[in-house]
């Protein structure tokens, strides 16, 4: 690079980093919110917060960063930049545009519009009262119609919002592939509940000291090659992982005395989150690169954590014991094929987050389309509560008696944040996809599994997932991983092999 | 205030309102990396507290506030404002001198200086070689003596940095206050050494496992009056307190399972700091006056629960038994009165933060002594070995084996802290000075003690004290406490009477 570019190179990275310090400060502070601020200073703290969130986007979206995009957007100049450079820059100037493009009264207006939403929610929530959060949701979507507007359609203007979290998915591509996924779950959710097999586990009854399961969840996390050095596992009332910086990734959970399956998974999904943040290659410390490429990749990570390894039998062969050894009186005379079967019993539930890991796909595949027909049919939010009824009942065959354990059930849309919720299945299908390239690659998985030796698990994933952060994107990671692109039949495949064998049914 | 004027008044609270939120994210960020931070994210933690705490710099130096400093100093302004607003003003206006008389160039050369040294310090505190120190200290001495040029000297140059930590404290008055001291403290710890009781105190022995050590804490604190819901008590080798904001005021505390009193009375002490902060008016927040005002009227309240509540014989009538509680095999035949002793036994020691209630002003005076000699007296660093082991064995009786236990051990002059010592007597004598006080206006004081009543002593300091933050002075607290200057003997009536009794000594 000639010597002038690289000075103001060098100028672009200094602010990026700049950027960057700022969103680990925000984020440190939200973790500190979540796991036992004081309840007095928190109003201060939204205010500190506020601040500083809004120092980090006056820099993203300042001219001097127009400027430095401008310079290295010419053609002389972008041939001088290596391939790593040229990525990031396409990065930061997606963030810039994003955030240009809207009007800043109008930006300011939406931030205040959702954070007054989700406060409603919370209420409508409660009280199952629809019509109070039903003007909020109203004008959410209307922003959003208009924002979609500025932001520019894509193929339609609902893959403009896909594309926010899920960068290149489009709705056709979607379309398709929840399509097959539907038409190949929805019959093996009938079949399970039209089987005979009702399993007695009385264990899951029991109570299970929050000591004990602290205990399993750290020696899980070991296991699976957390580094400790490099982050820490705390309590929250929602279970997250947060990556402050490279050295610096957190981990919470929570421990419930009458379930004892919830932790464990939970430290397992999040602890899945967290090793894809640890073992982002260190060079791209300092740019927002060092992140998970797209919500689905990450959401991948930890369902391939918690679903394919978490909920394999070859797992509970190993760890069951270990278990045990913190319950020995709640889990006497339980095997770890029982205990198996109760990690991965069927249930059609009306809750998404306590739905099991076949049904909950088609909650996803409702609130896709759902979703969809707001943003692309102009469905009136007004309308919203029939639609969904009428889905839980033909995909699963039940219906809310009311609408906080129906279409009030999620925080996401009182957010704004539609387009976000494909990304959970897609994490399930992109997590299938890999295991059966790992299984290819490892034909000793299971034994690898039921021997506890789950590093060269993590060391393949490190090779070919985290070690790119967001210097790839989501398509070119499925791709050169798995050899084809995303492929719901996997995740089929998985699913019905599981069940059929747990549930003994004839598909 | 005129409607113009009130505009601008206003754009100065919000600046100033700006650097408090960067000040709370950079307390935060340390506080995270002091209580369990992850190793491997400190250096990319430094960096952005880094950051922060630059522009946080720029602000309180830039050309803006030199603008709004100016425009309300003038008289026709400065009428229309209210006596708080002026002593925030003043407030100001002396943190933006400080700053903006010391060059840039200069100042970020002593940063990187000051960093430097700090680091040679542990080191060199560890093999004991003070040489290799020497040079570092020289040219910290150096450059202060510099910048007391630059700040202005007042009666002399080191009252330049006394005041910075106590404002309006002179050498002229210190010099008084402690030769008063130490004509009554020499002899008295003389005369204890001299004595012939020499306890027999076995349980110090014992050991005391952590999760009572934590549960005894927790209790006293509460007992004490420290709002959980606006702080929390966390685990630090060194502990602190920290106030984030006037709702969010942290403790942190360390458990030696060899050693019962130590946690305790650590807890006590932050806990005194604590409740200053946590009690501060209200309508405070948001600016620098929300915080103690000055450094010694701070360890007076943090000494005034650790010493003069905490090491008092009514105190341990009441609270011994729940220390037992937590400890029946540990704590068996062992009285109140005997632990009472054991928390208040003199040993004449080497090390100032391991140093009983009565010594420990000695260990302080010599201090004071010497960075008068400093900064008076051009003494040159390459003496301060010889005349640090001088004073010990004039005053102390004992001369450090090595300079890890002398000159070495403290930690403040490697970050060019001189001037700062002085305050934890002065801790010490206001302390006293308010306790002599209290008891005249609570005559039962000692029965409300024995009582486990302590809240009406929080509500006393809370209002003579705490509530003000930094609107007053020190120098004015304490004479609106009492009704007299800065007295030292009462804090040596107070020891003698203590000790006296304690060792059945005639004076």
């Amino acid at each position: 690079m000639e010597q002038k570019l690289q000075e103001q190179w060098n100028g672009f990275r200094e602010l990026v980093a700049k950027i960057g310090s700022y969103h680990e400060a925000v984020n440190l502070m939200y973790w500190d919110l979540r796991t036992g601020a004081p309840r007095k200073g928190s109003s201060t703290r939204a205010e500190t917060i506020g601040l500083l969130s809004t120092e980090a986007f006056k820099l993203e979206t300042s001219d001097e960063m127009g400027t430095y995009l401008q310079l290295f957007a010419q053609e002389e100049n972008l041939a001088q930049l290596e391939d790593l450079d040229r990525r990031l820059l396409e990065n930061v100037q997606k963030s810039y545009d994003q955030n240009r493009k809207i009007p800043e009264k109008e930006f300011k207006d939406y931030t205040v519009l959702t954070s007054k939403s989700e406060t409603q929610w919370e209420e409508a929530k409660d009280s199952g009262d629809f019509e109070s959060f039903e003007p909020y949701l109203t004008e959410i979507v209307g922003t959003l119609r208009k924002f979609v507007g500025y932001w520019g359609v894509k193929d339609t203007p609902y893959d403009t919002l896909l594309d926010m979290y899920e960068p290149d998915m489009t709705v056709e591509r979607l379309d398709d592939v929840f399509d097959r996924l539907k038409k190949r779950l929805v019959p093996l959710a009938e079949a399970i509940a039209a089987s005979e097999i009702v399993a007695h586990l009385p264990f899951l009854d029991a109570t299970y000291p929050k000591e004990g399961q602290e205990a399993f969840s750290h020696f899980i996390l070991k296991e699976m090659g957390y580094d400790f050095e490099a982050g820490r596992l705390d309590e929250a009332v929602h279970p997250f992982a947060t990556g402050l910086n490279p050295g610096d990734v957190r981990i919470t959970t929570h421990y419930h005395e009458n379930d004892v399956l919830s932790a464990a998974f939970s430290s397992l999904h999040e602890g899945g989150h967290a090793l894809y943040e640890q073992n982002i290659d260190p060079k791209l410390t300092g740019t927002p690169l060092a992140q998970g490429t797209s919500m689905g990749i990450h959401e991948s990570q930890s369902r391939f954590w918690e679903n394919m390894i978490g909920r394999s039998l070859p797992f509970w062969e190993r760890y069951f014991g270990e278990l045990q050894k913190q319950f020995p009186d709640q889990l006497t005379g339980v095997t770890p094929e029982k205990f198996h079967f109760a990690a991965n019993r069927v249930e059609n539930s009306l809750i998404r987050i306590e739905a099991d890991e076949l049904t909950y796909n088609l909650h996803i595949i409702i609130r896709y389309e759902i979703e969809k027909m707001l943003f692309n049919e102009n469905l009136d939010v007004k309308k919203l509560p029939e639609v969904w009824n009428s889905k839980y009942e033909s995909y699963l065959g039940i219906t809310p008696p009311n609408h906080s354990e129906g279409v009030l059930q999620d925080v996401h849309w009182s957010g704004g944040a539609f387009g976000y919720f494909a990304s959970y299945s897609l994490g399930n299908m992109y997590a299938a996809q890999m295991m059966r390239t790992m299984r290819k690659e490892m034909p000793n998985l299971d034994e690898l599994i039921a021997q506890g030796n789950l590093l060269p698990i993590k060391e393949w994933l490190t090779e070919k997932v985290y070690v790119f952060g967001s210097a790839k994107k989501p398509s070119e990671i499925i791709f050169d991983v798995t050899g084809e692109e995303l492929n719901p039949d996997y995740l089929a495949d998985y699913l019905e092999q599981k069940y059929t064998s747990l549930y003994n049914l004839k598909l």
